[in-house]
């Protein structure tokens, strides 16, 4: 299980490679919230959301062999190992499903990367990215389920802490890396909340059974937080420090989306804006006194969704 | 003719009510420039852009009828008058012509003004806003040409003075309001240098005329940058503070605007990204060691005209 020093570290590490993204306060009234709310814009991070603090953390304290580094993802992961393993000087591949969007498969492109379109679905992908990986032998680095990943993750919320003051963060959670992380990091000073779509609930789902189970994912968040099971270890580490699991709705979601942009000029993927849908729909209703702050952790979308 | 002194006791009196804005730095190579540049990004201000701050001071430092107060703008300023009337508890009627957007008029409407759609272009509804303003006793708000507007607009410049160290600051022009102001505040300590497109040069008209003329106005920034003709007194200012004057075309801008998304997943309207065009297009030239700035002064467009 890792410990606050090992995000510590892990921080240090990162540091001189990503962004020390801008934390903005909302006054109360300001997004439709009875309450003020600390934001961290995440989405503003090298490689567009909070990714790049994991992969540059995973190949900081890895070995990267000559045949550099593979991964599989579409999203966000892909684009962090990509634009991380082009920072320090590694060849990357990585592999997507072949209905990937163009605009995503030519931003893996502009980092660099190589990029193969395998497989209708994101397991197909996988499988061939591992296949690739033992071929070789490059290292494959995992999307969440990796507790370097995940170190790397949580230097997000150590940062945050350091920029504001709240009692409470609330996380989105796919994989469960970003909540892990931060748990990790802050959990044992700070009331953590996990935040899903009712289309994405890992987390719901594995409090429920008591353990990881596979879920079927559909949705708007689906593309970043569509991970089919939590990961082991995050999971350990949420069942001890995440307070409460909620579910949102899609439409909620893009209710905060507009709002964000409408309100803030701030533009967020879906799940980036999960965790305000669960304030303005009062799916989590903070105590009068509570210090609510969250995470805008990516922004990897098409602008145009917004409007 | 303002001081610095003047813009530091405007900053005091608005600091309450508006936002310190996050500044970013973007390291060399980031947004394919050469050099690091430090951006502010101002379009994260209350109701969308830096003029947020001149709009407050002016309500700040006048007495306000019961009547309210009266502008003429369907863009960045008359939102900023809107927002700041309704947070000190003002009536506020905009005037804008009847060819303004949908999306601004309903904005202006969620700020709780009462909206005009008067005439075919911008200088009939000005003369509608006149009328009625002589007509309720209402104070008008000029968008620029008013030293207390302009005082609260410099106010940015020493934010970001304390936020970052830079050298120059590249500031776009339109009426001249936010130039005036940060020179005025930070002119005799960093290199100021004004940024228009080719289809908004009031600057540079006045400066090639030596006096204040009028111009036709035309393209992509036409709506944030399309004054007529710069103010007398911010043409004053720029005269005696203001190094080099460029101009850039609506191309690079577009392409700034792009980058600023890719990269940083910021949108910025028009006007808001021509300084960064500069940069780009090579239409100004840093020296070697000259640490640059710039504001990312407004986001009031449709995020879809990004993409």
């Amino acid at each position: 299980m890792i410990s606050r020093e090992h995000v510590e570290t892990a921080w240090s590490r990162v540091r001189p490679h990503v962004r020390r993204t801008p934390a903005l306060e909302a006054a109360a009234g300001m997004l439709g919230l009875p309450v003020p709310i600390a934001l961290k814009l995440e989405a503003l991070q090298v490689s567009g959301s909070f990714k790049g603090r994991g992969a540059f953390h995973k190949l900081l304290v890895s070995k990267v062999p000559p045949a550099g580094v593979v991964a599989a993802s579409g999203g966000n992961h892909g684009a962090a190992v990509a634009y991380a393993a082009r920072a320090l000087g590694h060849r990357a591949e990585i592999f997507v499903p072949t209905i990937s969007a163009s605009t995503k498969v030519e931003r893996l492109k502009s980092y660099g990367a190589i990029v193969h379109q395998v497989g209708a679905v994101y397991s197909e992908a996988r499988a061939a990215a591992e296949d690739r990986a033992a071929e070789t032998g490059a290292l494959t680095v995992h999307a969440y389920e990796d507790p370097e990943v995940f170190a790397g993750a949580g230097s997000v919320a150590l940062e945050f802490a350091a920029q504001a003051r709240f009692d409470t963060l609330l996380v989105a959670v796919g994989g469960g890396g970003l909540i892990a992380g931060c748990a990790a990091a802050i959990g044992d000073r700070v009331k953590i909340v996990a935040v899903e779509t009712e289309g994405t609930p890992t987390l719901h789902a594995a409090r429920r059974a008591g353990r990881p189970v596979d879920i079927a994912v559909s949705g708007i968040a689906a593309d970043a937080l569509g991970a089919s099971r939590i990961g082991v270890p995050n999971f350990e580490i949420a069942q001890r420090l995440v307070a409460h699991s909620i579910l949102v709705t899609d439409e909620a979601v893009r209710m905060a989306q507009r709002r964000l942009w409408d309100e803030l000029r701030v533009i967020a993927e879906p799940a980036g804006a999960t965790c305000l849908a669960a304030l303005l729909s009062g799916a989590y209703r903070p105590a009068p006194d509570e210090a609510v702050a969250t995470l805008v952790c990516g922004a990897n979308t098409d602008p145009a969704s917004i409007a």
